[in-house]
This record gives C-alpha cells, structure tokens and sequence, in this order.
C-alpha cells in the first residue's frame, strides 16, 4: 500500500467524487446550501474537521445535535471507505484510477458525552476490514481531544455503473 | 397503561419538552432553523412525518441524504422513548405530570434502500425493552409504503434535575 505523496495529501477524498454524485448535503461540493465536509488521509487514518454552524444545537444550546454528529460520521464514513478501498488497490488520490464510491449499508453511532458546540470537532476513521466491496470502518468524535462520539460503519463500494 | 384520549393524541412529544430543552435542530420548537419534527401516539406505536426540503439530497438529487435519515431517527427515537416511559408510569401526554426527556446512548441505522425525494416519509417507532432508565425502541422510515431504512435505539431518560 502506497504512502500518499505530500500532493495527494492536499486532496479531499470528496473531491474525487465525479459531478453527478456530489449533490450530498453532508459533504457534496454541488450542493449549495450544505456541510462541505471534507475528509482526507492523515498516515494511515482519516480526519475531518467541522465547526458546526450555530443553529445545530441540541436540546440544550451547549451541545451539538444527535443528527449533525450521525450525519458527519456517515459522510467522513463513507468517504474513508471510499479511500480505503482505493489504496487497498494500490492507487493514490492524485493517480487516475476511477475513484469507486461506497454507500452505508449500516451505522452504529454510541453517543458517550454532550459534545459542546462553539469548538472545531475531529473525525478520525479506522480500516477496520475489507472484504470484497464490503468495507468497515470504525470512527470516533473528538471535541478539544475529549472523545464524544463512536462510530461503526459498513459500507458498499459502488459498481462505477451504479445509478 | 392507559390509551390516549382523542385530545392527547393531537399532542405532540415535543410540545411537552419544557422551554429551555427545546432547541434541538431537528425537533426543537425554540429552533428557528430546525427541522421540527413532531412525533405522535399511534395506537401502541408512535409516528412522525417529514417531507426533507429540497437541499436534503444524497450524493444523487433524487435520494435523501443519510445523515437525515439518522437524524429523524435520532429525534423520533428518543421522543419516542420519553413517551414510552411516560405511559409506562401511568401518564396520558396531557396530564400534570413532568414529561421526563431521553438522551440517545446508541443509535443503530440501517440503509436498506435509497429513500426518495419528494414525498413524505414515514417514521415509525415501536417499544422494545424498558428496564429502569433505559429504553430500547425499534424504528423504520417508509416512503409510499417501501421500507427504506430501520433503526434501533437505545436511549436513556433523564433525572428531571440533569442539565
């Protein structure tokens, strides 16, 4: 398995997604009013970083809600596996194999802590296995380096025809 | 367990969580940007129904996007199970007694189908287990009829005292 250059570094798996399947409103770069999440290779894990805009409070105006935590770790999910799955074929972000998509068959999210809003969130993801195009991924939800949140996700990789 | 009167049953779970616990993006009253979702008594089950504004999408414009999906989950869950517990001590929605909140410990999220844009989805929610503070609920999403997404929770409800 490849190292990835200090170049690819610089790419976000999402960025290789093709045009017609980045309308997400989690992480799609053609969907205007969404997240923009971006996921990336740090060694051998992945990270994203989000600052949840001020609405996305919980019960309590302190705390991040449910939803928004589920929906970063299914998009930084499949992103990874979608990563994973290419460097398991030997291929870097910046080298011009198709990059194969994956989507969630499930996700299993353990909300361990309040996580506080007002502070970036750190998502990390994990190759857990990969077997065929069944990929699982675990992650896990830092605020200020306090775990809030886990997650354990399985997910498809798409055939490059799939609708 | 008594069955709810015509009158509780146009009550909404939320609108009996009190002001400063209803600011939750997905189904708090005091959210000016949220979704708002309602959950209601069915029978011996519970029900919400949500039609996902158009920026919801999947990484496709036709498919909603996941992270709403395990966000109506979320909210409908532990509405469901605040409710549970509450007619599990004898109470109807709209009698005196506090309505004690439910805060998810783990939320299960299965994507059985690509769930469609455009119509109304249908979020349905079913006791499991009550044992003490705990709460299990069972959960699925339809969309016209087609089961799209199932869900399991367990949630856990709140000291009226806790923050």
């Amino acid at each position: 398995m490849p190292e990835p250059t200090t170049h690819s570094r610089q790419i976000a798996f999402q960025d290789r997604y093709d045009e017609t399947h980045s309308h997400c409103f989690g992480c799609g770069r053609n969907n205007p009013h969404g997240h923009h999440l971006k996921s990336f290779w740090s060694g051998a894990i992945t990270t994203a970083r989000f600052r949840p805009a001020a609405q996305y409070t919980g019960g309590v105006p302190s705390h991040v809600y449910g939803g928004l935590i589920a929906s970063l770790f299914d998009c930084h999910g499949t992103a990874s596996a979608a990563a994973f799955n290419h460097r398991e074929h030997g291929h870097e972000l910046n080298d011009p194999a198709p990059f194969e998509r994956c989507v969630t068959a499930s996700l299993n999210v353990d909300f361990l802590r309040p996580t506080p809003m007002g502070v970036e969130l750190l998502v990390e993801g994990v190759l857990d296995r990969l077997e065929g195009r069944k990929v699982w991924v675990e992650m896990s939800l830092k605020a200020e380096g306090t775990l809030c949140a886990r997650a354990r996700m399985l997910a498809i990789v798409l055939r490059p025809d799939s609708p």
